[in-house]
């Protein structure tokens, strides 16, 4: 099979890194082009990430594939989509939204950038769990007159939320959702990123703009395609996110009212047993099983489980029944930010795009 | 003024350290005698916490206070309280049972422990919320037989809650909470309290009989006195206690939910305006304020927040309605665990209770 | 190949662990047997590692081997070594001594307990560095009439630095080693290992026994057999030993005075061509190179560099003449303390053991 | 007495704010003017030091003192002298030498910056240490002209090595000394100062240009003043500095070689005999001592000794003889960076020129 060729733009900076990490080897996608701002274009990519002393500034995990390290970094706001087939945007939020829209005009974006996340042409997909929302396309290419489209991904608080919500709304109805978050510091990125200054003995009781994020994403990914348009999940949602001395995983702590009353085992099973459509579930990123339900009650811890699937698994644990709520029920999860929660993420959902046509 | 000699029980342990402490210049208490396990009986004070090398483990902030680093250790389980006027208990769970009985039979036992907290004839004390509760120890002393009795301060992650909800409960009424804790390593002591190797990186979601205590003990103090005993608070009270790497300071995220709406300022204003009654705020350790509420939606931190008020304080902040609950509302708190949590906890308790002349 | 079965004694503890992890699918070993103390014996492995709580306490990376779950745990104290072919222990300092040398009168054991390493017939070998100090395991017994032997492997702190001195001393010669080591917390265990409240924060600047351990056990790696036993090397070693808050990977500043003047490129050249005996270079678990210098002066970082060569490699970096010393050199080095300096570690020698017919 | 109006310019950095923090109540100094980048200038402090959603930056231990809060913030680059007894700098490198030259023209200035510290004409000064260096103030002023001049103080890393050398140079005589570093973020401010993502779960064993300033500056520190210079201390200095998720307080670890052998007990009377001129001895800022020399083996730890003497005391311990350095000697100091090694030093400093008749 031909791989589809592909370009990753804001490709220099964390997020960026990270999607060229998890595109070394990939059975759909080949990486041909990186674009970041034109400081570092013209420059091979591998030098591109040197700091002022010519030390790499790789940070994620594992070695910079080879091959990429040799190609040259083109400016962004330049970059010619012709000829790709679909370019991932990890663009930081301003500048996103130019960019983006410029490509969308003939070629798809993943994007994992919230420029365009609220629009209501524009779906919101987590693949396990809405990825019929992809129809919504159409109607954004009808509607703008683009060839291509944006596609983001959502915010890395809401992924895990979401994809554990899910199962509960379909087996026993939600009608509320309180949640607070342990955030890791790798979710604020590098530059500047967190100081250690701030975390270290210490909780960050404020992400700006993460609360109302995790509230509005998780209502439209839950919720339904409806003529052309997304009708919000009537569930209510409210967090309170915070940051902790943690590298890599964000910690939630789930309260939830269920329509209908739910035994612990039975929110287990439905956990469990999530499954996705059959399409979702043969992705080359998909992990054998969405969730994992762990017995131990320290369990889940971010250290531990983040890399559970390679990243890709929820793990939930702590399932309790919660009368405090009347039909109520709480948990707790720890999703990997920089993998489902990123960059592995909008592979994933360039992966379910390409299985379904649109790529 | 005549001091009241006291001693100290479990005195070698962290939060026996951590009375030594804060007894260092009393205007009442007199500290005159310590007592731990047989292991430390008969040793110096000074010597009894110097380990195998022959070094300090003296681990309250702080100098020890250098007469009592000369007082000889007792046996705890032979200390003859004739002559005392007041016994603090640092002892830890199983112990405390029956070496508190045995000295209250004569003589008033101020507890961190667990022990007694949960009898029906054992008030549960917050100074600043329930302080007319300690009529109940005339039921206790009668029923017993006992001359003293025991007095114990609930769970440290108790206490910051129970504060906070006290005013929203007169101001508002509160009939659900739902809370969160990321909670200090110091909270679990240090024999063998938490290893680094289980909490840097990481966060650990459960803490043994934790959420039970803070359900069961925020009811109970913050309800009445009717006839022979406390009517528990009707609200329900919902948890998940987890550990984060962090060495002093509870931080907790709460959602409430009120009898009447209440706007972001009247909240604010009602916990800023917290004000306990006349005697208890006049006490030594009383801070000027019990709670005081930040506007920098940054805060409460609790590495920049514990030591409010010489760690009397909780410090509030990010107070938002929260229309998911109804009539909700949400907050972060921060309230220092060892202190106003545990030692200097138990000995404003006990300046109430001298105060109102039970001591 | 039939494999040969080995038992692991100490089996529950954070460094019996390790060697189940790294032992689960062994091309030489075949671990049938597991013990422990009587409080362990009797219950499957899996049982036996469970808490108060039933959670499982198993804290090496990775899962534990599927089949090592099911083997029922046996007391150390009374382990029959009949049809073993090698034991591996990983029994703490007191006990090691007494277990050890029972077993070794029949059935040869590789140590990670420091018991027996300064012994005049017992060598301490690091494989890459010192392989053929094997042949004191002969004099060893007869001098005790044992039919097997005890080889110890040295402190996880020495390790490293013996591994790179190595080369300074073949090519260059080495008169004098200073060393600072910022040590992990693994290194101590986990019951109770280095409290959270300790190295939160902190810099802990005292390791008991350790530096006296690393002085002489590398002048005797880095010694020569003669006779009927080690010469040390003559080279003067001293050390300041640390701990901070990392969880795995030692990392050492060197500075060292040289017999000849080296150039920065010929100390790395030296380093970098760092070459075991062709049959050590061949064990299954040896990695492609010994050690790997980087150039990026921001390295090593224990972080980042404690997995490389799966935890078997030694990075090396900031290497620089030292004229302060005379002819002297400083670098950094990290080096995985609970892979090539414990566990792992005590494994490669085995194969040497294996390779060389004395297993 | 009538104090002496200054300002602080390069106020609303860490370094700034640290100067404002010890100026709040000062017996001398009476703190009239801030000044900063163009970008604060005209705002009040206090708003100049929120973030874009109006929240306080403030990072200095203790409040904001009141009326500081008030002072209108100037522009750096055209602070007008007039009237100002004394500048304190805490600009950044860049900026310094171009500012400090400007205002010494007129004005003294003191500075935390390196700009001026290497040059002929401009004295290192640690009070306790070398407090005579000031008359070369004298040639400055006359070879550039200025009626006022630059002082600067040495890096905050420099200065614990040299207090405790200081003693040792007096008593023994030193020939060499080799250090490693284990640095506290603070040292490296907080835009961006240290990402989180660096150093949790880290070491970093590179800090650029810290170990050539540490080598020079020492030397200039124990230099003498000849004629029209400083001749440095013919000492030879090493130094690894390493960066360790630590807030606050410098650990270092040294090895020294004396001219003449040591036994432990004298070395500890030099280091804790340690008295500095009388005039030094009566400076405001002085603690009681210099040096403190612990007996735990376990210190000095720098969460439980930077704040020896309000962070003005260099903390010792681990004082053993080194024969592998001949008249060796090794141990391990803990100094306050940004107390006694920034603002506060500096202030001292001041103090120092004030009693001297230099300002």
């Amino acid at each position: 099979m031909k791989r589809i060729p592909v370009a990753v733009i804001g490709a220099t900076g964390l997020a960026g890194q990270q999607f060229l990490a998890a595109l070394g080897r990939h059975p759909i996608f080949d990486l041909v082009a990186v674009a970041a701002s034109s400081r570092s274009a013209g420059k091979a990519y591998r030098d591109a990430i040197r700091d002022e002393q010519g030390a790499s500034r790789w940070f994620a995990g594992g070695p910079l594939p080879e091959a990429f390290g040799e190609l040259i970094v083109e400016d962004a706001s330049r970059l010619d989509p012709a000829g790709l087939g679909l370019v991932f945007s990890a663009v930081d939020g301003e500048q996103a939204r130019e960019l983006e829209a410029r490509i969308a005009r003939t070629t798809p974006v993943v994007s994992t950038a919230s420029a365009f996340r609220y629009e209501d042409d524009v779906p919101l997909i987590v693949p396990p769990v809405n990825p019929d929302h992809v129809e919504l396309l159409g109607i954004q290419q009808r509607r703008r007159g683009w060839k291509g489209f944006v596609a983001p991904i959502p915010n890395c608080t809401t992924t895990g939320l979401a994809i554990t919500l899910a199962p509960l709304v379909r087996s026993f109805g939600v009608e509320l959702a309180l949640m607070t978050s342990m955030q890791a510091v790798s979710g604020a990125g590098r530059s500047p990123g967190v100081p250690a200054l701030d975390v270290v003995d210490n909780v960050i009781p404020y992400i700006p703009k993460e609360e109302e994020k995790v509230a509005s994403e998780s209502r439209k990914i839950l919720g339904t395609l409806e003529g052309e348009g997304i009708v919000p999940h009537p569930l209510a949602v409210s967090c309170t996110c915070t940051r902790v001395a943690v590298l890599d995983g964000h910690t939630e702590s789930v309260f939830v009212r269920l329509e209908r009353r739910a035994s612990p085992e039975s929110l287990i099973e439905a956990l469990r047993g999530f499954a996705s459509a059959p399409d979702v579930q043969g992705l080359p990123s998909a992990p054998p099983r969405w969730i994992e339900v762990s017995d131990d009650p320290f369990r889940p811890q971010p250290r531990l489980d983040r890399d559970a699937g390679d990243g890709m698994v929820t793990t939930v644990g702590r399932v309790r029944e919660d009368p405090a709520l009347g039909n109520g029920a709480k948990y707790v999860l720890v999703s990997h930010n920089t993998k489902m929660g990123a960059a592995k993420g909008a592979i994933l959902l360039a992966e379910l795009l390409h299985a379904r046509g649109w790529v």
